[in-house]
């Protein structure tokens, strides 16, 4: 057992943490300052430092770090890759500066295992250059999508052509001006068996019947100019080879997907908590009352304590998922995958609870914090709610005592 | 003991109740298409479906019901008020609807106890009315607050005058283009005993040397057209007699207020924690999953059982503070407010995030559970930190064994 | 809304604080001193201060209180016996003392509702004047005895006798030398609908066919010599006479037998809590460690608030429920007597928790702390696990909204 | 990064697992069977399935594993060792059938590391030959021991004597018939500075002088033939050779002995909550209510899922304060072992209070899960309450930020 990262995760983290200190953080309120927001995303416009530290960052290779294959990225594995993702969480700005955000990771994730030649010269290779955006357009509104066989958006296959219909929303990435392409998952045979309905496409932004019919805010903020959209697919007719990997493979695909994602989403999560961690520390020597600082009143140093061991905890668990991934691969970590998806927004959300409050007034208003809390709050629910995730570690649980699983 | 309302507050309650389902809820949505909101505070407006209502429920006699003044109000103690409080938490508009809304409720209240005939006519009798709005400007930034000591901000007697200077923030109200006043709490004598200190000082809103600076979003969210403003008093010139009560006794009129003011909070945020319980149960029946209601699901029946039960014992003991209130006087009822001022806030964030939860990706951009949700974060701050709080109880406590009350 | 007790129930409750503050406590010794415990309960004694004590209380009228019945009890309704109770939960001895202990007050109301005449004579009168003691066989091992489907024992009709047969186990009350009689539920008639099923019946403590098999204890607790004892039924032939109200019945008089017993149970847990909280109070102040009282220290006014928060809290809600259940009748306060249920114990156990834990290893062994830590982790088992009353909570507030109250 | 077991650690763990499976849970009833318990601990005995089984595990070479001296011991470092106290928690049996119980374990480190040549084959040898056993006797009643100030008993050294007086609880191990030395920890010199005060003295049990007053029950159970006791240190002569490692030297060998030590009671609590989980999760599967197996059940499977994730949480937390202890040393791993101290002992309360209720009335009167919860209540003061082991780690969360560190 060995708890060290590896020589390679430790160079690139250092460089990463500079990055993200000596160029990242500075310019976090410039890039608030050049950002043109609101409820109106058709006047969303990306702050140019965005591509300037990109370029920099491209520059000294501190690129596409989350992709494992060694020809179109990085080549670290999950474990390695954690720890880094990590440090890009606790600036809100740090991952797409990387190239390493969602959903574009998770987008070029799967292109690079199942996409075409064709499609990946179209879509991958513009993405991991850092040229255009993407989005991934999966949940529905007005169904439980925690319940696959709830989904109601069709991709039938009508000759050459696949068509596209239906309503989806959280189509996160969908306001960015550069977003190029979405990945649509919909239903192409509702009579095969259960994880052989659903299929994969590609979609130009562009394409005709594509409609974004509003942005969603998340507790009323917009994350612009990421955005998430409520879109119209309406009657889209795209060639057959938009597929990705055949009909029917979009469940397969989905799963795949989704295990390193969490160990990204998940990692970022506990680099926001651990600065909100660091701004609740910071407040509790800087701010006096009562004669004292706040860390010498009342609870403070139990919740100090508290927030230290929550992190810690979920990033052990985190970083051993990403073992167990890189070791066992997505079937044999599924239950260690779920738990941190349960375990780390969880740990956000209550320390970055925590961090306002200790900030008193100041905390209700502070930009980095609310984020981080909102952030914290919406992961909760975003790909798939704590409730799904717990019966996924229970029913594991059980299946050790001969349990076949029930709903 | 008896748990039932008085007949009288039974009745109004009954009205109370029917005005918001048939004439208020309804208007939500009236509401929010007329306003206009948005960071820049100098645009915004009072959606006129406001006054309409106010029109209507002065009509009825619901009005300044919070009001335990015969004369001026509606001459409900506090136990009978509470329930009523309790019905209009519910909605977001419903307590400016019956003119009980705060911080107007509690510079009413100031007045009808301290003020004089002249500061009486001025601004108590249209505030009222209901034809102007008001403002509290307490909390200061860059210091703590809870801790009155810290104050910056003073109003020094010179002469026939008062003179303003400071800093303040959360000053709630100052954005809405009605407001004609505020009430501003500030040092006149720093060499005097604690608790003589301070006065407060009727401040009409377009004094000159009162500059608002900018509104302080909670959380992302601006309150428009109410608005929580960070205002700057520089050299702001009044007559000695805008002084309410007579310089030094701002603290004790200010403790005054707290007491009131505290139950009608709490029996808002009880109602509004209500009406979240309603959603949650609603959805928990209305929404299917894995083929059952979502009722049927996992711990959600445990998640009903302890929100039913979360919510009751706060009311309960928010009752019980409103009756101490009415039968031993703010003094006698410190502990019980201190208590309920812990409880209720948290009960709502709690039930509120469970409720949100259920909704799923709607839970997250859910209009009026998003401003329940922060509402109940910003109320464990506003007025008070719940640690602050806590402390009171527990000194309260604490001396009945002999303590001094340790900070 | 008055929170105010009635004129009666403020005399009696301070006639019984009096009581025991004078004469119980100071014997708590005395009683452990002459207790002779141990597993083998055949070995049991009654300490003689128990008798002394109670001749006492029965000469200054501090008898039978929780008897609502005016010929055969104090006359007292339940909110006006709930802040008695809670007094006497104070004191693991005091209960037995007024002759207010569980089992013997349930089994004693049942009688009064619903024993013949000769039930009364022989039973009830010695019942109610302490000089015997009787126990309550209802729980079963091997089944989930909160689904009273699963009941295995029967008692059977056979021409003019019931016969009964099963095992039984929790039957409080069965250690004890002076225990009489018990109250026996079985099933009479399987065929018959689920709510007609069962019967119960009066068993001489010696009847042939009755075998206690041991003492069950509690967290290694024997609770001598009252006593939690397995109990053998082996056909046990008694006049049909035996039986209570007629066969059937034995369900309808359980549900009636729960009401008042749940409120008595919760408000001697709240006791209990309360004197656990005063304990933790006393320790707080007196114990110092590095150069300051405890209650200096870390977050030990927050467990100090928090307590008093959830003990109020819990009180009033019981409080409520008592007044429920004067009001409205066993089936219009089910839902409240299920809620403090759950609440109370809970509230027990975690008081106990912070109070031993602040007592350090003397909280380790301390026998007061200890047996009320016990009694909370028990009664949120005993009479219904908790989580069978939230179940209870949750169908009735989904009954609002049209559900028919899934399982 | 890598959380795979080194391959001897592996090997000796799945010896271990299998012995603890095959022979020692076999005969837990044999030794309860055996046991002649109860408060009068002069008559304690034995079981003799203990030697027997003694004899087994050091047959086989499991014996004394916790050592990583390789001369003494097994020479496994800390986080090898691990695992394997991990699996002998899951029985109350298990660490003395393997020579590895506390306190002798760390009494023999303690020997190894500071002992004379004399004291190592006086008490060292037969200790680790496992034909006498020993306590540890450094708790204080009346004073708070977590403030090591408080100390109040004495080791004066007069002339070629030390001299040793006060009064000693806790003392655990005192108990057993084969318990042949204390180490004592005493004030030799109060003048000199805070942490060279202190003392180590081996003391003979049958020294003149030493007197057991009483077994100190733990929430009523007595750990027989263990034991925890109240011992009476009265003018007790030795040489002065007796001291370990020279006068002074006390507080900085009990620094050293408590590092390794809270790892083996941390990774046997979790061994315990493992054991209580399964118990869980079995009675989850195996009791049918309401026509449905627990599992299937309200939110038993919320309760699964959290209690997984507390487990392997504070497991990888474990073993990383392990790995700590073996790469920076005691002094570099301090936080992480206060941080484990704190989280695994409530890991295990908790996941057994779910154990316990799963289970109704059975649970309240389960030898296994009955002992593993007061063994988890206990653990959350023995060795330093909670309080102060997140005040350390407070303390060094802080200390990043330049605070000195309050108290």
């Amino acid at each position: 057992m060995d708890f060290a990262h590896s020589e390679r995760a430790q160079l690139v983290l250092e460089q990463v943490e500079r990055f993200v200190t000596e160029r990242v953080e500075p310019h976090h309120q410039t890039y608030r300052d050049q950002l043109v927001g609101g409820p109106d995303w058709t006047r969303w416009k990306v702050p140019p430092i965005v591509e300037e530290l990109k370029q920099e960052a491209r520059g000294l290779g501190l690129w596409n770090l989350f992709l494992p294959d060694s020809v179109y990225g990085a080549g670290l594995d999950n474990r390695d890759y954690a720890p880094i993702a990590e440090v890009t969480g606790r600036s809100f700005l740090a991952p797409e500066v990387f190239n390493c955000n969602a959903p574009d990771s998770g987008n070029a994730e799967v292109l690079v295992r199942y996409g075409s030649d064709q499609q990946k010269e179209r879509w991958l290779e513009p993405l991991l250059a850092g040229t255009i955006r993407s989005a991934f357009a999966m949940t529905e509104p007005a169904v439980a999508s925690s319940d696959a066989t709830n989904m109601q958006a069709t991709c039938e296959v009508v000759g050459d052509e696949v068509v596209l219909n239906g309503l989806k929303w959280w189509t996160s990435g969908a306001g960015d001006p550069r977003c190029a392409f979405y990945i649509f998952l919909g239903v192409t045979d509702p009579t095969a068996p259960r994880h052989r309905r659903h299929s994969m496409v590609l979609v130009p932004a562009d394409a005709p019947g594509v409609k974004i019919l509003r942005m969603v805010p998340v507790l009323g903020h917009y994350d612009e100019p990421h955005g998430h959209a409520e879109v119209q697919f309406d009657d889209v007719r795209l060639p057959k080879s938009s597929i990705i990997a055949g009909p029917g493979r979009g469940f397969e695909i989905a799963q795949g997907r989704l295990g390193p994602g969490r160990i990204h989403h998940c990692m970022r999560a506990l680099g926001a908590a651990e600065r909100a961690f660091q701004r609740l520390c910071e407040r509790a020597l800087g701010r006096v009352a009562f004669g004292r600082p706040l860390a010498d009143l009342g609870g403070n140093r139990d919740i100090i304590a508290n927030a230290r061991l929550a992190i810690d905890q979920a990033r052990l668990l985190t970083l051993r998922a990403a073992w167990a991934l890189d070791t066992q691969g997505i079937a044999g970590a599924r239950a260690d995958v779920a738990a941190i998806k349960v375990v780390a927004p969880n740990v956000l959300q209550s320390v970055t609870d925590a961090a306002m409050q200790i900030h008193g007034g100041e905390g209700m208003s502070d930009p980095e914090l609310n984020w981080f809390y909102v952030l914290g709050r919406a992961l909760r629910i975003a790909d798939g709610p704590d409730e799904v995730h717990r019966r996924t570690v229970a029913r594991h649980e059980l299946a050790k005592y001969g349990d076949r699983g029930a709903t």
